[in-house]
């Protein structure tokens, strides 16, 4: 039986299981130049917030009534493309189905004896390559200077504060547990971890990690975790925003701390962008991901959740932080 | 009879010119390697508002007693220097003096056949270097793209928006007053001006005059001004911190929105900088600023008053905009 999950209602604030609904539809047949695809991995992301939303950006929001689309990796069941054959297994953007067809347009072959099906949605897909792109793009990492990471035991800093590591950084993390901090601190390799709960001032902490002060910054969080950071930023300061998961489910734009005073003083540079960005240059990211993988520099740390029925719950569990590293969805 | 302008205290929000005091002091006779120097121009800038707040920033505070100092030309009246003789005028950080001693370093030689001497403190010197850099380096202008500058007729804004219509942008400026907005256009050639007094919504106002939104936003201003361009960012769109006089004279550092959503959405960077980041470059940039002024390209704009005893207010009234273009007091 084939199975959809639909956008039912844009959520209001933090998405509910309420907000989706899934649908029975027919299974499709692949026509001349497609294949039929059977879902085994889906990408939740915390991005995907902003496309429920109906507001232009980066890209085009989802309709209400229509499926959702994430980043998965399925396999070809039954080919009529000339170039995949039954067996292949190709990753890009498709939508929440258990099985679909396509022209396989945008889509690429993964190599499952390469690394395993999941690590093509987080260390060497997406959530790799933002890692990889921000920190050496935008951060400007140089040996010896301090990184400071958010969202450190998500799929997005566990990555970046590894390749911090590999860079000769000190590297400092900020997570939401004690099992997360000790996580960062023996699997990653991160210098310190800052538990943004058993903290009183999050700006003390930070400081007293790194009393010389942040030269670079990757944000995943934003709100008051990228206050904290700025009020030890250094001068010359790279902040990569990333993300803002803190304010994806907000309703209005929050308030906060003006920034521009920072920034003129400290001769600081702020800079957001998404992974799209560096498109042309992604075989090279993949590549060296790939060797530091195989060299053993790059752990990948997954969340993997079990069956289509849980998509929607492990997306809305991404909020609460219920993911350690990347959260996938098993399908099959 | 010498005199010397000093911090008596540190202002509370809006300096007073209360907070200066002026002492009548010895005339001092230069060393063996010494000039001295009669000061003839003194620049006020908004930046010396920073200096006089007890905090650590890319310079050091005023001392409360000592003399204040900011960009001087002043002329040689005796010299024990071999460099230099009597009757040179150079430029440089000096203190509010009439007459003082100095072992020439870090002041460089200025021709007043080449460019009036205030020039060297205006279009030739920081401000001219500060749009110049500022523009170039951190906004990356390109032909076809949309400049938006705030303090529009100031010192910097001017030959910021000068520059850009040279680089082949479109260009529009805010300022306060409609006076300040027909020099911005009939005087210095920019396409629109806004004048924030008159308009209800700044942001809406930003949208008519550029309905296609903003590519480079030039910032001397902070605050609400910037929260109205970030509503009209472009992707990919750069805004350079150049200055945030609207928030100079706060005593806590004022909220506004949020704006790390907006840099994600629309992979926009923002950067602050002081000009002495780029003074590798300096000797490239007066020779361009040169250039451009002999062509007939940029034109330098100048509030000069008149008096040493004028110093302070000169500076004070840079707060509520009373100056068109750079700001100089003519000593003697």
């Amino acid at each position: 039986m084939n199975q959809s999950i639909i956008l039912k209602q844009r959520p209001e604030g933090t998405p509910q299981s309420t907000d989706f609904k899934f649908e029975d539809i027919d299974q499709p047949t692949p026509k001349e130049g497609e294949v039929l695809l059977k879902t085994r991995f889906v990408s939740v992301d915390p991005y995907l917030r902003g496309r429920m939303r109906d507001e232009k950006s980066y890209i085009a929001p989802f309709e209400v009534g229509a499926p959702i689309e994430s980043a998965v990796v399925a396999e070809v069941v039954e080919s009529r493309h000339k170039n995949y054959k039954k067996g292949d297994h190709l990753t890009g953007m498709l939508a929440w189905k258990k099985y679909q067809t396509s022209d396989a347009n945008g889509l690429r072959l993964v190599d499952p004896d390469q690394a395993p099906l999941s690590a093509y949605l987080g260390i060497l897909g997406m959530t790799g390559l933002t890692a990889y792109f921000g920190l050496n793009k935008i951060g400007q990492p140089k040996e010896g200077e301090c990184l400071l990471v958010s969202g450190a035991a998500g799929a997005v800093g566990s990555v970046v504060g590894q390749i911090g590591k590999i860079k000769g950084m000190k590297v400092i993390g900020i997570a939401g547990s004690d099992e997360k901090i000790t996580l960062i601190q023996e699997k990653f390799g991160f210098d310190a971890g800052i538990n943004y709960n058993k903290t009183d001032s999050l700006s003390k902490a930070i400081k007293q990690s790194a009393p010389d002060g942040i030269d670079v910054y990757f944000d995943n969080v934003g709100s008051y975790t990228l206050d904290a950071a700025m009020n030890n930023i250094n001068q010359f300061g790279r902040v990569v925003n990333c993300g803002a998961i803190s304010l994806y489910n907000e309703t209005e734009v929050p308030k906060g701390p003006r920034l521009e005073t920072t920034l003129v003083k400290k001769s600081v540079k702020m800079q957001g962008f998404i992974v799209r960005n560096f498109e042309d240059d992604f075989p090279e990211g993949i590549q060296q991901l790939s060797k530091w993988m195989k060299e053993g520099k790059l752990t990948n740390e997954e969340t993997i959740v079990q069956g289509f029925d849980q998509i929607p719950q492990a997306f809305i569990d991404l909020f609460d932080g219920k993911n350690k590293g990347k959260m996938v969805v098993e399908v099959a």
